[in-house]
């Protein structure tokens, strides 16, 4: 959330088995749940946050075009997530469950980063910009 | 970006003609170009904000698991815009080629909120939060 301007963006992952899915981004990343909403039908909605930074988790409801990756068999899009620390988010993440699709390291775009996908679909680029005195 | 915990996420939203997409971006919800790497192959990486709210666009790349909802016949996330004004950035984005999935009115669960599918099939839930003294 931008306080002055009052904008902001936060992604809505679709997962299947969203309870399940709380669970591994809160030992992944270090989420909270800020606001969580259960239906009558198991289905859950939450809002997380890793430090301050903000997504959201839904059970999949295709019938509302909101499908998971493992309903189509990919992902439309990807999280950038900016840490301090990248090599230990992304450490910690596989521990927990995430597979790695490249390891971290210095990338010429002046990046220092790394990607894994999670057991939900969901791909995860973990990184920080590198300055000229990192 | 959170200044005080230098954690951020910032979605990234695989397209097919990011180039056309980025120009969409910015007539319907006003996003101006942060940064933006053009390939050689003509596709495009751009970082955007909406009022200081940072997304990333680029072109799908299947074969590194990008995958735009074009490709897919649907998409994983979608984006929570929250605006100071929701009503008029849902009739913008639709003026500018958006449709309209449900539109803006006050949600039970305290948001007044409505739904758009973006030309190149991204969701965006439009809204603010509602206060007691609305």
């Amino acid at each position: 959330m931008n306080q002055e301007s009052e904008t902001s963006i936060a992604p809505l992952l679709s997962v299947r088995n969203g309870s399940k899915a709380i669970e591994f981004y809160k030992s992944a990343f270090g989420a909270v749940v800020l606001n969580r909403i259960d239906a009558p039908d198991g289905g859950v909605v939450a809002e997380l946050s890793i430090d301050g930074a903000r997504f959201w988790i839904a059970d999949e409801s295709p019938e509302h075009d909101n499908f998971s990756p493992e309903s189509l068999g990919g992902s439309t899009s990807r999280m950038i997530l900016v840490v301090k620390d990248p090599d230990s988010t992304f450490e910690q993440a596989i521990w927990f469950g995430a597979r790695s699709v490249w390891p971290v390291g210095d990338q010429d775009y002046g990046w220092r980063m790394g990607r894994v996908v999670d057991p939900y679909g969901h791909h995860w680029e973990i990184g920080k910009r590198l300055t000229a005195c990192h």
